[in-house]
């Protein structure tokens, strides 16, 4: 436990120095252990598991541009993300690891407790087990407060999820290196630094948000109370939850997005160099190789293909208060990769440059550019997943808009408390993984000014 | 309005004589407008829309048996059951219709407000309007109490999900030909009754028990108080709602389910005759061809291809007192055609005749066939889909077991309130349709015997 953040960042560097790291950028055709298939050009592991680089054939997805081809990563099975809570003092801490993941701008980030591939825990690649992973795989102690189903960035992955699970437990837990525990107090400050907490940790906090958050609201007239009443049971909503499903289902009936597997060597619009798949203007991202070596992870070195995003995202959501209560204007989008095809979103979700010639912009994009600084209620850049990402980085934003802004929107948004966030949250493939990290921010946005510098 | 039930009856009577339908079996070769193609044997239609029959291959299914082929329905597109309610003297009513589908064994049954695939209402057949479908379509009048994407039969049907709708209107709706209001007591009582209330109608009406049942319980020592208090707001459930999440989520983890389409002439242990594709043993279902002529469908007469199954089916919950308030036990059942593979099921769902001479039963079918008269809370056999399942009936009971049943179950089943059940609903892909057909069973259980013999 720290009793300051300072002891925490102390403790951080001492674990960056305890280990040794190296990720070095090698031609794809030169990466052990994977190959390129002859026929269809498809990057694959020789053992066949893990995942693998496929195109994409995309139509019908009804956003500003219809249909296109892409690669994509190929991984079906559910991998564990899980967070081990446990109260010390009476107040919930959350178990933490210093991760190296090779695609961390920074190497060495905050990761959940556990983060694991199936074929981490079963053990397919012969490394080390998993630490913890009893605490998440049944038979278990302890008390499960949160587990679903989750998608990742559906614009990179096909069908990929994850799951998403808290456990609370009451036991003595060993205290491995490279592990921590952090209060709930001590995770609000650190989601406002950049790069610092995870993807996979953000994604799981969604799910914690009801431990952070009264459920009975109050709160004063700023920002901070209009957010508080947001989040509390039976919140007054601009629309009831039935309308919600409703909305949720209609873009559901309305999509008519097709996807449907090429080979890779035939994507239109994409080349192959002997280094790199590359999208021919230079948008999106880039299919890239590395070598990596640590020494502390389950295995000592490997390589692998990854995706390097050209720009950084923008993700942002902007927020209304109605009538003293917040609300998130979120959008039920159409997600090239996802599992069911609509997830909700957040308001803007994309890479701005892929719009700089553009005729069609995404929609409120530029009222989140624009915004001054005294609308920004949050902002923090991040990092998307680092096992399977380099160096993505995205722009977190949440923006208030004021109460002259329009409540009538167009049908595929929709405004929406955070205790609404929270009750869909609990259901997996209802809020992408960008929408999770949002609501994270939100949940975990510094309720208690005093505490919070009493801690810090 | 009817203010006796012998006045429906004399209404359905009429509307029965009212119209005139046919339906005949013909060889599979010989429908008009289908064909088998050359190569696989598929059955399509000529305009390649409604449906297809295909074979598939299962794989790692976990069930009494773990492998096999059969031949499937692949009907991708969503359709919509809606229901239209209103209150007539402070009490909501639901718009039901007298439909003729070829597959029930009575021809006649009721059905929802609107019953139509997206062939029907987007006019491929070239039909008359599906009346009152403005009601269902946005931008539409009328508040949504329900609206989700729910499954069909999964062991025949691959990924089918329809839209299940109820919409409440305080508008003057005109009464056409072949509908009429039931208030939901007359519902009540009308589900007792054998082969009346269509599959559609009792799906839509598994998203109306909150329409029907009391949020505050209440309700005395017997079955019907115990069942009443089960259905109340914050019910005492055996495991909170975090705790069933998890066991669903855990469920689709341990899921090793692998489908895949293969062509229909293929399929092992299934034959095709001229007239039909049969089950080697005699078991499971045959697929037949059907010509029909209706003078009040949307086309006078068509072809199609049906699935007819070669035995009763028996769906079932036990339901079990637990500190006076009644759960159903519940299985997390791999669903060979369903989306997500994984839903929540009745504790029995077979055709008890597949296993007659098998070493390995489902679990509990022996509790349910053996049990006596004095347990049966619920008994009536209903047909499903008349649309695509020809004489497909199947046996739907409520046995109640005593205290000393184990509380303690095998993993993939659980117990159950009804309120938990009511809140699963609202999210589709969660209850199969057998589960939303007892849902409403329960839902509609006559909460009030005496006002409703007087409404009989």
């Amino acid at each position: 436990m720290f009793s300051h953040l300072s002891e925490f960042h102390a403790w951080l560097a001492q674990r960056r120095r305890a280990n040794a790291y190296h990720v070095a950028e090698v031609p794809l055709d030169r990466l052990t252990n994977w190959y390129s298939d002859e026929t269809t050009g498809n990057l694959l592991h020789r053992s066949g598991r893990f995942f693998s680089v496929q195109g994409l054939d995309v139509a019908g997805a009804g956003r500003e541009v219809d249909a296109w081809q892409q690669p994509i990563i190929v991984q079906p099975e559910h991998g564990i993300l899980g967070m081990l809570v446990k109260e010390f003092g009476g107040r919930p801490h959350f178990l933490v690891q210093a991760k190296m993941e090779p695609g961390n701008v920074n190497l060495v980030q905050v990761s959940p407790t556990v983060q694991a591939t199936r074929s981490n825990y079963t053990g397919v690649h012969g490394g080390k087990a998993v630490p913890y992973l009893d605490y998440f795989v049944a038979p278990r102690g302890g008390r499960v407060l949160f587990d679903a189903l989750q998608s990742e960035q559906a614009s990179w992955f096909l069908a990929k999820r994850n799951r998403n699970m808290l456990v609370q437990t009451e036991e003595d837990v060993p205290l491995l290196d490279d592990f921590c525990w952090l209060s709930a107090d001590q995770i609000a400050a650190l989601l406002h630094q950049d790069n610092l907490i995870n993807m996979d940790t953000r994604t799981v906090l969604s799910g914690a948000v009801a431990v952070r958050r009264s459920a009975s609201g109050g709160g004063g007239d700023d920002f901070r109370g209009a957010l508080a009443r947001s989040a509390a049971v039976g919140a007054r909503a601009h629309h009831d939850f039935a309308e919600l499903l409703s909305w949720f289902t209609e873009a559901k009936g309305h999509c008519t997005l097709t996807r449907r597997l090429i080979p890779l060597s035939s994507v239109r619009g994409w080349s192959r160099t002997d280094r790199v798949v590359q999208h021919d203007d230079g948008q999106h991202f880039t299919v890239l190789g590395v070598d990596v070596t640590a020494t502390n992870r389950e295995v000592g070195g490997w390589s692998q293909p990854m995706f390097a995003p050209r720009s950084e995202g923008v993700i942002a959501y902007l927020a209304r208060r109605i009538d003293g209560v917040v609300h998130l204007l979120v959008q039920a989008r159409v997600e090239t990769g996802a599992f069911d095809r609509v997830e909700m979103a957040p308001t803007v979700q994309c890479q701005p440059e892929n719009y700089r010639s553009a005729t069609t912009r995404p929609l409120f994009l530029q009222e989140v550019l624009d915004a001054p600084a005294g609308r920004i209620r949050f902002e923090a850049v991040h990092s998307e997943e680092g096992g399977r990402f380099y160096h993505a980085t995205s722009r977190y934003l949440i923006v208030e808009v004021g109460e002259d802004f329009p409540l009538d929107v167009p049908p595929r948004y929709a405004w929406l408390t955070v205790r609404q966030l929270m009750d869909f949250v609990r259901f997996g493939s209802h809020l992408n993984v960008e929408a999770r990290s949002l609501l994270t921010f939100l949940g975990f946005y510094d309720t208690d000014a005093d505490r919070l510098a009493a801690v810090v």
